[in-house]
């Protein structure tokens, strides 16, 4: 990196970064080319190595900045179930060591010479994949989540020839190289903390309750009140909905009401959700493990829909359809969202000062984060701070 | 029955039911009033008597004629694969004897002094159900069959305290009493035989297949060409769909094209199911039994519904829930349709020669015939001559 160039950014992340702990000089590349390290990143974050295990601090390398790329300095990094799931082995078999993480929000620090959208010492942020095919339709409609030829490229543990670990590695850790079309620019207005957890519990509650459009006044229900769901009741608040939030958790009754949620009803018999049924316009589900989702579909309307964005272990449900055709309610699942879509929540959040409700945990912690998150003791987001990796 | 209003049926039924056979002088009641018996209605009927044995006949009682009654003399009865799970318990515990059978087609016998939608001698039918409470939103907007109050009662097998029996006792029997308001017109231009089995399986199709409010043009799947399977191919054509209909018997390939459907995809492996995912506009499975449902959703485009009218034993399906958040697909259900609907399809088939393919048996082969509707070999709807029974 030329000094200049150095110094430069320096400033800007120091004004770009009032409030946030700066990680110390970077040292992560000896030579620049318009910005733009030459050879592989020198990385280190912290890695799953097996399906039991808890994550250790891994030292491993990343692709040289291409010219599409930036290389983000991570600053935060949201602890998310999917995480857990994904190294646990409850979705599939994965490839070891693999750094999770997918909520990852820093500052450029390098950019590759095409990079457009970002210079070095802006806030930028990566959630869930990193690449598409970029050409089929579903890519240039904004739905790169659902690239039909080679599919979204996950952040972490997808297949990725250009990492020299052959897998993405995820945001648990203290860079990323990234095309700049997956990076989502973060306002100056919102902090890097608090805007980390909407790169996928904002933007995979955000699409599903933009697709449901429903009207000012309309009574949409939040089941399961963590990470996502607590995002869930404060996004559909803002579109003016009034928020029925099911939680099997007593004690998060009043933090709940202090979101915005007109009713709390918590969920410690099925009986609970009977004087429910029918009531609602629309219901999103974040629940991420197998439940009775037949009983709280239920909950809708007839012909209403319910969408389901938690996804349980080894992705599988159980429905009743006689509830189904006699409730008339519509089911469907939602994956994330897309980059204009999650550039989209992002800036409504920081415009709306829609905060994710967080807890920075320092690296070391993760592990004890990653059972508590199980536990449902997390409140509502861990937040790992990437200084401490 | 006077004389000269039994003289004044026979003509009309003679007339009306042209190519029918008559069941001989009716011998049912002694007394009237007003063309009402006034005791209760001597019946017989194939009952079933457990979980596990063979119908055999029996002879029962149904309540008087009263004054919102008809008195349906029945001559045709289709055999719905329903029938078979009620009887055999797979939705349930079930009390016996039990005569099944929700594909009512018979002539007026006797009309209640308050009845006005009929006269003796026309023609009727009976479907899934019986009574509502005609009361709740959802009756009076005509889905009696979503009865919020009482719920529908069914056919048979429901609590019934105006019965004898204690329950509904179904069409596979010589006659019925049943409030006017259920009762379906049948128009003079259609027979009673290719009549009956549009009271459910016409109707359980027809509903959903309206709900859709798919496209002249629109590609529609039909999944599972049994006797619900095979008319809504006939009526999907109706309405201009180009119709692609998955079945796992090759042997139906050239019946399927007549009833015209654009293809015919023989599902001998989920990977035939490949090349159709996302493409259809809309797709309905009538498939009775547990089956990898999220295979057949996914041929739907995103944003698309899918439709489930079979219910599998227990009522219980497995669904991927990844394969719901990648293809975008809607699941819903649908139980059959309310009064007004049933009336609209069965005019419309009569209107435009819509017809079910039927096999007419005589009640001695009831047994054999739900054999061969569990292993496939209905071509499509079996149809009890009452006048075996």
């Amino acid at each position: 990196m030329k000094k200049e160039t150095r110094r430069t950014f320096i400033q800007k992340t120091t004004v770009a970064g009032a409030g946030l702990m700066l990680t110390g000089p970077l040292q992560l590349f000896s030579e620049t080319n318009n910005n733009k390290p030459m050879s592989i990143i020198k990385s280190k974050g912290y890695a799953g190595h097996d399906k039991t295990s808890g994550l250790t601090l891994w030292n491993f390398e990343r692709r040289a900045v291409g010219d599409n790329d930036i290389l983000i300095d991570i600053k935060f990094s949201g602890i998310c179930h999917s995480d857990i799931h994904t190294i646990r082995g409850h979705w599939g078999e994965q490839v070891y060591p693999q750094v999770p993480g997918h909520e990852i929000a820093g500052i450029v620090a390098a950019v590759g010479k095409n990079v457009t959208k970002f210079k070095v010492g802006d806030k930028a942020g990566v959630g869930c994949m990193v690449d598409s095919c970029m050409q089929c339709n579903s890519c240039k409609n904004g739905e790169e989540h659902h690239c039909e030829t080679t599919g979204m490229v996950g952040t972490y543990g997808a297949s990725d020839k250009t990492s020299p670990s052959g897998i993405t590695q995820g945001g648990y850790s203290n860079n990323l190289v990234v095309k700049e079309h997956f990076a989502i620019k973060i306002p100056e207005s919102i902090s890097l903390q608090n805007a980390a957890p909407l790169l996928c519990a904002g933007i995979t509650t955000y699409s599903p309750l933009t697709r449901a459009r429903f009207q000012k006044g309309d009574k949409v229900g939040v089941a399961g009140i963590g990470g996502l769901g607590h995002l869930a009741i404060k996004l559909a608040v803002l579109k003016g909905a009034e928020v029925y939030a099911f939680t099997t958790s007593e004690s998060k009754r009043q933090d709940i009401l202090s979101f915005g949620a007109k009713e709390v009803i918590v969920v410690d018999s099925p009986d609970k959700l009977k004087p429910y049924a029918g009531k609602l316009d629309y219901m999103i589900s974040t629940i991420p493990y197998a439940y009775n989702l037949s009983d709280y579909a239920v909950c809708v309307k007839p012909y209403g829909h319910f969408t389901q964005v938690g996804q349980p272990v080894n992705g599988e449900f159980k429905i009743d359809n006689a509830k189904f055709f006699f409730s008339r309610v519509n089911f469907n699942a939602s994956l994330i969202g897309g980059i204009p879509e999650t550039q989209e929540v992002m800036n409504l959040c920081a415009e709306n000062k829609i905060y994710p409700e967080i807890q920075i945990i320092k690296a070391s912690e993760i592990n004890d984060a990653w059972d508590k998150v199980v536990n449902k003791q997390a409140r509502y987001r861990y937040v790992i701070d990437a200084a401490t990796i």
